[in-house]
């Protein structure tokens, strides 16, 4: 473990590579006094966008080579052992950064990760996991597309790493747990849904039940568990219907002169709206499940949503999170082996 | 099959019943000359209704029975015979109706309309398909909860069944079909995906290959397929995000007496935006793939809604929906085996 705050940044990938990932890293340096910043990659790239002299606790660390957005996740790994992915990877396995991001390609960053880092003790499978905009706040998600297939016992890892996440970056208590199912009675859904559902029902978390895809919004749960299709494609199915939506607006919006003045007079309130769901303030999912801090940002984040994924790794880093997801684990696991069979 | 246009409502259903039945299926026959309608149920119930004498083309058929809103579908088959729900089915069976349509429990509904008509020839399982809005219109979706497992063959099944629909109730020539996955990769998502994805690519239907959750809105497709595990999420999930969003602008638009003023200027603007989303609008989901036409309305559905849902029974029914998806799935059949392997 390392002293301090010390967050690697992937400054190369990315849509945008450094003109993004810069910047915004830099922002964020500068609004959190105790953080040291290492920007991993070509120093003659970094170094004009980063400012001659760096700035305080903030240094480079050289990686000569960039992994593509579309190369496939072991030639990443066999090939680019000097990329500015692998490195930051590298940097928080040997422990001179406490966490690292990239915006790199999500197969190569989540197979780099896990052959670099390996997992927390107790998971056998990392997880991709962000947090929606929901009634109550924000819902946990996972797994968002890590694992198309799920055992029960990834299932109940899942919801053991919701539940951290949901405490240590959202302040909640107790977070209450879902498992995603297609209706509520106990009868429908997979065997791996039910028999996660028969389990979690006597571990030591707080698990409500099984949820429908609305419950991701209602403040029911603050945590949806289900498997990495399924997750995947609800987030893809809100980005749609949200993009979707906003579309249908504006067009309704400018249909005549009469429309534009209405949408004048509606300017505040479509702009809080818009506030209220804008992704680039989600930005950042973590990987979670490995034995170090990985946090993914959007391929085509900007400096607002890039500096959104950093500030997660910060807050993942203070907190311990794989550390405390291997502690709840544990508890978890105590729990099935002392725990009589639930009657679901 | 019948002569004429004849469509069996279920009328006692729902969970407003025949308050919402009746009305709703005398407007659609107010509006369609050539439409005979049965209303099935208890005549005492239905008369005071449906006015007396009942209106020209319209009957009731005596069902003594109510299926339950969380009866089982085996239950549902084996003890209420005399139901509105079975007399309906029964009816399409004896070809005394072209399609009818229920309110009632969606597994009750499709395992009754299975066990009596029995299936299309070619197709294994029924489906729940239903349009959504999208940038070009509607994308048919399914399957949307029948099958929480799919093989290869279920799911290109799927692809001949959303191609009809699209066709025949969207007018769609040549609908371009996709296939849900959680990347665009061929190496991506489950081994029966994979091998559906393969097959598509020869059969004779106008396959677009992959797509993902945000697709059902692009308007890239006009059909989106996928198991009924993902299908159901992806439903509810979309009414999530557009209830979550519907509720955001409420809050929005009465934060302040300026904003209220606001709200009323764009007041046109948002009833549009409204209308166009409306899911109401888009009741009435098929249950494809069955020996009938059998029309699933919401339980919860409004007057409007229920029209809807029987506005589907009339087109379906005057398309021969059943025969369609029949004839294209023995067309796929035969190239499937004289087509050369594809290279996907």
């Amino acid at each position: 473990m390392t002293a301090g705050l010390i967050i690697a940044v992937d400054a190369m990938s990315g849509d945008h590579g450094a003109d993004v990932a810069v910047p915004a890293a830099l922002d964020v340096l500068a609004a959190t006094p105790d953080l040291q910043l290492l920007l991993v990659g070509r120093g003659d790239v970094l170094r004009p966008l980063a400012g001659m002299p760096l700035p305080a606790r903030c240094s480079i660390v050289e990686a000569s080579e960039v992994v593509g957005m579309d190369e496939r996740p072991r030639d990443a790994i066999r090939r680019k052992k000097d990329s500015s992915m692998r490195v930051a990877v590298d940097l928080v396995k040997k422990g001179e950064a406490t966490a690292c991001v990239s915006a790199g390609n999500t197969g190569a960053l989540l197979a780099t990760a896990r052959f670099v880092l390996g997992m927390t003790p107790g998971i056998d499978r990392p997880a991709i996991v962000s947090a929606v905009p929901a009634a109550h706040g924000h819902t946990v998600m996972l797994d968002l597309g890590a694992n198309p297939d799920c055992s029960a016992d990834n299932l109940i890892q899942f919801a053991v790493m919701g539940s951290v996440i949901s405490t240590d970056l959202y302040g909640i208590d107790r977070p209450r747990v879902g498992l995603l199912n297609i209706g509520e009675e106990d009868i429908k859904g997979t065997d791996e849904i039910r028999e996660a559902h028969r389990r979690l029902g006597a571990a030591p978390i707080n698990y409500g039940g099984f949820v429908e895809g609305d419950d991701i919004f209602s403040g029911d749960v603050d945590v949806v568990v289900t498997d990495g299709f399924t997750g995947n494609v609800a987030l893809k199915t809100m980005e749609g219907v949200a993009r979707f939506i906003g579309s249908v607006m504006r067009e309704e919006f400018t249909r005549s002169a009469l429309r534009k003045i209405g949408g004048l007079a509606a300017s505040p309130s479509l702009k809080a709206l818009k506030g209220r769901l804008d992704p680039n303030a989600y930005n950042g999912a973590s990987m979670v499940g490995l034995a170090g801090v990985v946090i993914k940002s959007h391929g085509g984040a900007n400096r607002a949503a890039f500096a959104s994924a950093v500030r997660v790794a910060v807050a993942e880093a203070r907190k311990g999170v794989p550390d405390q997801i291997g502690e709840l684990m544990a508890r978890v696991s105590a729990s099935k082996d002392s725990a009589p069979s639930p009657s679901g």
